[in-house]
């Protein structure tokens, strides 16, 4: 029944819902594609038609008219995702939720903003700099066109989890669509609660195929007043990953810990204008963004973090002084998925233990080598989760041997304990390796978890379990 | 088929997996009750019979017999819990964790601990403190008896939630028994793991109705070599409120910070044979505990905190100097519970968002005067979370207006947008009251959830949503 076309009669009844204006069936090629690598992301269905609803309740009856039909609801976000969950692989009804895209408050006591799902990262991040710049939104996922919805749903990660965590942290409410129609709030305003099964903690990370995300609410932090950036080299991965777990270990607390290879932050670099601080001979380099309410304490974590740096063989230590040269090392960070992008295959999102972290680097050098390859890499080093990167053949083509590297990557991430994607998402495109990480069983679960939610199985068809 | 009786046939299947010494048939009062007000309480059936299984192999032939024979399994942890969840209404096998009592693993690199559920808070405490004093577990919820497995199911909060958060924030890897038998790891020591819907977080907070917990991987935090605890007294509830919302926008981060009224304190105070720091007019006191790497950016916290209590209409600050008189503070608070349930009905659990803490709090008031009664309070009124108190009648009966009562204070806290469990949990107590918070439509996809996992109903039959 999911996989009828998407005929006349849908688009009457979705014209007849949302109104002519707000139903595209021409020129829809920006809805069909998300960041997923261009490699590995699947091939688009053409025929689909995006609808715009303007209210909840044509959302409602959107779904309504789904079950009813009998045809598919892809939810539309950003498009900002890197796991293919918005690529319609079978003809849908591509649901884009850029119409909601109020922020609907700001609650400067409890410290939560609550907006509809569609706000862009940017526009939040914007919002609050003008409207409340005494609170900020921590979490960074690399893309600031991701919607709130869709990073709430995406579980997503980025830079910026060492301090304040994941998105799952931030998430406290969810108001959302039902695959029935009927909408529901979960959660709220709210720090603790334990009333029934989690449904809102189950929804974080389930990729739109549970419900449809209409409202979000995300915890907010009071803004620091200082702010820093260090970098720190060394002459191999394995003195960067001992300096990184020596200072956790103290109890400095960074806002984030990055790990880059120094020949992907110098093309990096080069590429976007700007020139990398570290001129040394040193093979890594660590980025670490410091916050704090006072001066003194930003400059004693700096000297700190020097200090144990070289202890554990650190070369060098820059520390960016003013916001510019701050600003020019995160933007290097930020450019590298764009920049590497036409040379990869594949960016993968493997996260291990810290304590294997070194293990599972050397088990990838040694993957390469196999494979006659090389793997970059950038990674949340503080998280243990990497983004090594699969490269192309010469030609720009996917090599032979592509996915069994992947999957031997897998393997080596797995046997310490780890995960197959830590941040980006299952998706379509790692869902065949499902299996790798959970036995059937578990498998089985979750999929009678998406029935639990959605019988006619309307939502995102093709994602995770379904 | 699930309210069939405790045969011989089924001890007899038990003790041939676990052997005769480890099932009990007689003397098995103290598995039968837990933590939950005397006068709330559910009656247990003494149809029951107690398993204490050595080997997770036990645990699945158990299960397994339970699926064959058709019987209910209720397992037992510590008995700590205040909802009811470990009081067996109906005939069923007590499966007890008690054996289940070992530290597996400290890692000093990652900063987690990987331990059998049956290891009680107070065990792994101790532990911690010798053998990898560096590093510690905050978060605590009243009872040490508590099993991690317990507390991991039972998604604990306690006073130590402002800095860390509850225990979602902590569980990072269950190894579980699913209801059919196979055991299976979730999560695991990572921070981040986006592979399939998250059963793990779904298992957090779940009451043990969707699996039995083998074993938990919980993050741990560099112990911080300052810590200090300080105690701010008020005219009254909004002052006092209003004093922790604008140390909480300052960007101080207390470990915690615990609402008491002052007859509360006083009256603990002297039962514990302690004395109440504070004897100024005062009707409320605030509790703040703090940590520090730095002593100097403790002074200047208790400082900041002094300053803006005093700019809210703080009477007095007193910052106790010594561990003994720190130690003095905590043991007032925690002993609120044992010294006050003799006299209360019920204590309440409920949570309302930050900003409407004082709106609640007046609604209380007014509800206890329609009843012609008080509620005194204490609280994690930096979480919104408050313990109101339903008191007894004077003859020590429950008074007819108790569930009237309780529905009103429900009701105020529904209307902001609150909880009617923060942190004790649903259980068998709090059942009746889940319609209140959730559509029909979101209870019935619980029960579906649960059913997903444990399709034969044998686990903790009668909680949450069973």
């Amino acid at each position: 029944m999911m996989n009828q076309r998407i005929d006349d009669k849908i688009i009457d009844r979705l014209v007849e819902i949302s109104g002519e204006k707000s139903v595209l069936t021409d020129d829809i090629e920006r809805y069909l594609y998300d960041e997923t690598e261009e490699l590995v992301r699947p091939e688009a269905d053409k025929n689909c038609v995006v609808v715009r609803p303007s209210t909840y309740e044509e959302v409602s009856k959107i779904l309504q008219a789904a079950n009813e039909l009998g045809f598919s609801v892809l939810v539309r976000g950003g498009g900002t995702g890197a796991c293919g969950a918005a690529i319609p692989t079978k003809p849908s009804v591509i649901l884009s939720m850029e119409k909601f895209n109020k922020i609907l408050e700001v609650d400067k006591v409890g410290m939560m903003v609550t907006a509809q799902a569609g706000v862009s990262l940017f526009q939040l991040n914007e919002y609050l700099d003008k409207e409340a710049h005494e609170l900020y939104f921590p979490c960074h996922p690399g893309d600031e066109g991701a919607h709130l919805g869709g990073i709430a749903v995406e579980n997503a990660g980025g830079v910026r989890a060492v301090k304040h965590g994941i998105m799952r942290n931030y998430v406290k409410g969810l108001t959302v669509a039902l695959p029935s129609g009927q909408i529901v709030k979960l959660g709220g305003k709210l720090l603790k609660n334990n009333m029934g099964l989690d449904l809102m903690h189950l929804i974080v990370g389930s990729e739109g195929i549970l419900c449809i995300v209409l409202e979000v609410i995300f915890k907010l932090h009071p803004r620091m007043e200082y702010t820093g950036a260090m970098v720190a080299s060394f002459n191999n991965a394995e003195d960067a990953v001992n300096s990184v777990v020596a200072t956790q270990i103290s109890g400095i607390v960074p806002l984030a810990v990055e790990y880059m290879d120094r020949d992907i932050a110098v093309k990096t670099a080069e590429q976007i204008s700007g020139n990398w601080p570290m001129n040394d001979d040193g093979k890594v380099d660590i980025i670490y963004m410091l916050e704090s309410r006072a001066e003194d304490e930003l400059y004693e974590m700096a000297e700190k973090i020097d200090e144990i740096a070289r202890e554990n063989g650190g070369l060098d230590c820059v520390i960016a002084e003013s916001k510019k040269d701050q600003k020019n090392i995160l933007d290097v960070r930020s450019a590298i998925y764009e920049v590497f992008k036409p040379i990869f295959v594949d960016s993968l999102d493997a996260a291990v233990p810290v304590c294997h972290i070194n293990d599972f680097l050397k088990d990838i050098d040694e993957i390469a080598d196999k494979f006659a390859t090389t793997s970059p890499r950038v990674g949340h080093v503080a998280d243990g989760n990497f983004h090594n990167f699969i490269l192309r053949s010469e030609d720009g083509s996917t090599p032979d041997w592509a996915d069994e590297m992947r999957r031997d990557i897998y393997t080596a991430a797995l046997k310490y304990g780890g995960t197959v994607t830590a941040e980006h998402g299952t998706g379509k495109t790692r869902k065949a390796y499902l299996d790798m990480q959970y036995p059937r069983e578990v498998i089985d679960i979750m999929k009678n978890i998406k029935k639990a939610f959605d019988p006619n199985h309307i939502l995102n068809p093709g994602v995770v379990v379904d």
